[in-house]
């Protein structure tokens, strides 16, 4: 069985520890990186080499930043009032582009996942208590996941909360928008239905 | 819209150039890369900084090495009568992962393609005459894709080779093991009706 020059099979061992890489899609990946122009393998090198000098996260919301606050907690034309908690930052990001959402956020950076060793501490939860305090939105908007673990994150900040003379709401869930009723699971439409509203009574 | 860390945007473009990586895709690798600890992304930055410099193309088969000859044409073991002809570096590798083949190599990195640009000087079909010319292998495995360029390019070679005294051969095409005949492309079922043997006449 032919070997690989090392430098390859150790670049292709890193890049298989990527979320979905495979073995043989890392080392697919490694020779095409062999085979770009040096200047991309150069280019990537400094960018990972920099990476974690020039990324922080918020002191306030937990989102990727440059600065000690991010861009969004440092907007004035955003919505203090309304608080958002996420999981983590791609569902940030999904949001922003949705456009509908002009209020801060709060990144747990996990979910609550008693299978993976994922409790309460490991999660921005009592950053989020210190945050209420100091600012007190008038609603907090739950948008974990619709997902086992989703729901039990939002049950637990559900009870955080419970004290605090504020609106408590969680995203709804339902039929996605043009998706074919025939194709959806059992779960989705069962909450569908559950969650129906009335047209006329 | 939320923009996310210039490092961050930067390390996902350049990944986005992978291929099989999207930009949503890459974008996720990226924030991965961010969790896991730092550790990680200096060693897959020293990884690709060393890449081109410790890896270079045998000098005589145009596989990957370390040295100026790989380990398959430095290996006394291997019958240097026999010489296979693939597209790339994942054709020998597969080739070498069945077992079935002990001679040696020629990769021709790439294969004929007039709507990519790519002529008979793009690949290392020059180098393959001088090597005919001094080594006079008793048959040449023409292991080329069964596609229509991997066709292509084995009859071009055909062609270059016909005034050469060697068996020129060329790797079967029909179904594969292990699959059914149903889910077959017709392509392929039609090429194994075609290449059919005789069992009793």
């Amino acid at each position: 069985m032919a070997q690989l020059p090392h430098a390859i099979e150790r670049l292709a061992a890193l890049l298989g520890r990527l979320p979905g890489v495979g073995e043989r899609t890392a080392q697919r990946l490694a020779l095409h990186i062999l085979k770009l122009e040096p200047a991309y393998a150069t280019g990537l090198a400094e960018s990972l080499a920099e990476l974690h000098e020039n990324v922080q996260f918020c002191r306030q919301c937990h989102h990727l930043s440059t600065e000690l606050l991010c861009n969004i907690c440092t907007n004035p034309h955003r919505d203090t009032g309304l608080l958002c908690i996420v999981e983590d930052v791609p569902d940030l990001l999904a949001l922003e582009r949705s456009g509908e959402f002009n209020g801060l956020y709060h990144v747990l950076h996990g979910v609550l996942s008693p299978l993976k060793g994922v409790g309460p501490r490991d999660l921005t939860l009592e950053h989020l208590q210190t945050r209420l305090d100091a600012q007190s939105p008038h609603e907090v908007i739950l948008a974990t996941s619709i997902s086992v673990e989703g729901e039990a994150t939002a049950s637990y900040i559900q009870n955080l909360l419970r004290n605090r003379p504020l609106r408590l709401s969680r995203i709804a869930s339902g039929v996605p928008q043009g998706s074919d009723l025939e194709y959806l699971d059992q779960g989705t439409l069962g909450r569908a239905l559950r969650a129906r509203h009335i047209l006329r009574d």
